[in-house]
């Protein structure tokens, strides 16, 4: 069922009822203008991944700041983005199974679809679904990078993936994915920055092997909000794929920059705003916000502006608050916020994001492609 | 927006899309059946915990196995399980804020509605949406069991919220309600013997400062899967408050028996459904069901039937798995069956179930209350 939204254009923040996923709209919007300058100024394409945010809403809001289109992960995420306006999505993952490539051709019919490739059997299931629905899929070859997830190696393996979908009917050779995943949490920016050299080395060794082939390879295609500095100075990379920098989170705010310095380049725009359901003790209170509300997979979530409380662990539903001797002790009902750990799985759980401007609601907008994962 | 289903009644389990949530129809009635069993056996009635499932309809079909009602974590939760025709919920929680206290009220117009307090202003704020409403809302007090959460301490300080609760109009005292979390993960039979014990012991106390004011306790309430046996023997508890069971996840799988052995007394009856999506090495390939189809709080799946693959990792939309060099590797588009760590916050992932008999799809269950934290 739809859920209905915790809040009205209108409101004052305090009566937003919780919990509740609140966007501070003049930090969101200074980070879109951000990334998008940073990529403007590399001559490099951005395209945002909407897997973080699962809104089209937010996607056209990235587009009108100059994006080329967004980035998704699920096909399902993919028709939520066409279906709410975007125009131009690549869905940076491999697709399998009759049923979603069927899906993904129909969606190019209306939109410019790219898709990721790691295999040659894959390639020709695609290839088939866009000749039955008369329409072109853009492929990107996805090279293993980091040894942990998907992709091919690098060099001639790639190549030979590259000339099957060059070959194939209905497909386009768009060129390579080589996306870093793990160098997008590496602390030191030194650290980062020889992750991604190996990453752009590896797709130099790729482009050139395509160019010997006779394979166009126009877009390569890949980083994230920790690592996109490198790929956009890299002279190889053609399109950033970043994601995070539109909400940021606590893991992000773990890096550390150039000289040493917390990673601060974007502003923590997205919070979990709850309420404290119970004060059973002086150092104890609990909120209304666990595992349901925020993601712990990349740690816990941080108090704004509340100096002496932290929120010691989840439960299903709880949030146990610990709370300092010498500080102010939460009050009942009080209305706390929280930046969660990591955005996207903490948007996931949600349908609806509050925006705020100025202490009040300005917008409510849906959260189209949540739990959109097939 | 809502979700399309990723089956239809009639479907070989093979032809459902991924990833998606099974339930194996066979060992889930008979999970009902047991627990349905042994609180008859023991004299004590059975309210399933619904947070765990979100679903009214499988609510209903436990009240049809002889449970009173269920109980809830959230208003949200009780509002849809009231709405999908359950018409005995009790919120196991406490419920803070005007605006869910009115909800609630509102609710105790159409079903019998229970509450959990801890704290006495709150209790005011309920009789008042209780008078409101023109409706009775029955109030359990809380017992803080472990120290870790809410609720207040056994004997007189319960006596005097109860006898708040008992003075305060449009509120019934029905009696003390008594969760102990931590101990349903214990994994020692005479460990969680010993913690309900001393909650039972806490019970007990309250119950005789309750009686020597004069204040009716007709209900204590509390128990999960870990720890039901010890509740239902206790011969003080009048109420079981189980949820997992009836799908149970590779946590509970961990906990021991009386005789040390695994805790089998439920079958896994819940499964994440998922996709091999790459095969990129020997050693290692990749499924479709990451951090947003599966809960990690409580450590990785497990596959079933398949010897020698491991889920070795998440990332948000990717399972890596560990493929060991003696086994069938996995294939390109096969599907695998996934037992998660934790049931309930996997469950709140996915919009639908998927009941499976024979290897044919029978039911197509929306998860109606996923996502309603307020």
């Amino acid at each position: 069922m739809t859920l209905p939204p915790p809040a009205t254009p209108g409101m004052q923040v305090e009566e937003v009822d919780t919990p509740a996923l609140l966007i501070d709209l003049e930090a969101f919007e200074r980070n879109l203008q951000r990334m998008a300058d940073a990529a403007r100024l590399a001559g490099v394409a951005l395209r945002p991944h909407a897997k973080m945010h699962k809104s089209p809403l937010v996607g056209r809001l990235q587009m009108a700041h100059g994006a080329v289109g967004v980035c998704c992960q699920k096909v399902a995420e993919a028709e939520i983005m066409v279906w709410g306006g975007i125009g131009d999505v690549l869905v940076s993952n491999e697709v399998v199974g009759t049923k979603k490539l069927v899906r993904l051709a129909a969606l190019a019919s209306t939109a410019r679809i790219g898709v990721c490739v790691d295999n040659a059997e894959n390639v020709a299931g695609l290839s088939d679904a866009a000749v039955a629905a008369g329409a072109e899929i853009a492929v990107l070859v996805e090279l293993d990078v980091n040894g942990s997830r998907c992709g091919v190696a690098p060099g001639a393996p790639a190549r030979a993936l590259a000339e099957a979908a060059a070959r194939a009917p209905g497909l386009r050779l768009a060129g390579i994915q080589a996306y870093h995943g793990r160098a997008q949490h590496m602390r030191g920016w030194e650290e980062r920055r020889a992750a991604i050299a190996a990453t752009t080395a590896a797709c130099v060794e790729t482009r050139a092997a395509f160019a010997a082939a006779g394979l166009p390879c126009a877009v390569v295609t890949g980083a994230g909000t920790g690592s996109f500095e490198f790929e956009a100075a890299s002279g190889v990379y053609t399109e950033l794929q970043c994601g995070s920098y539109a909400f940021m989170d606590v893991d992000y705010g773990r890096n550390f920059d150039r000289d040493g310095r917390p990673f601060r380049a974007f502003e923590q725009a997205l919070f979990v705003y709850a309420t404290v359901m119970s004060v059973p003790a002086r150092d104890r209170a609990v909120c209304d916000a666990g595992l349901k509300a925020i993601a712990f997979d990349s740690g816990l979530p941080l108090l704004v502006d509340r100096d002496g409380i932290e929120y010691a662990g989840p439960s299903d539903e709880h949030g146990t608050l610990r709370v300092a001797e010498t500080n102010r002790p939460p009050r009942l009902g009080e209305k706390i916020r929280l930046i969660p750990g990591h955005c996207d799985p903490t948007v996931n759980l949600h349908d609806w994001y509050v925006g705020i401007r100025e202490g009040r609601v300005e917008a409510v907008w849906p959260i189209a492609a949540r739990g959109a994962m097939a």
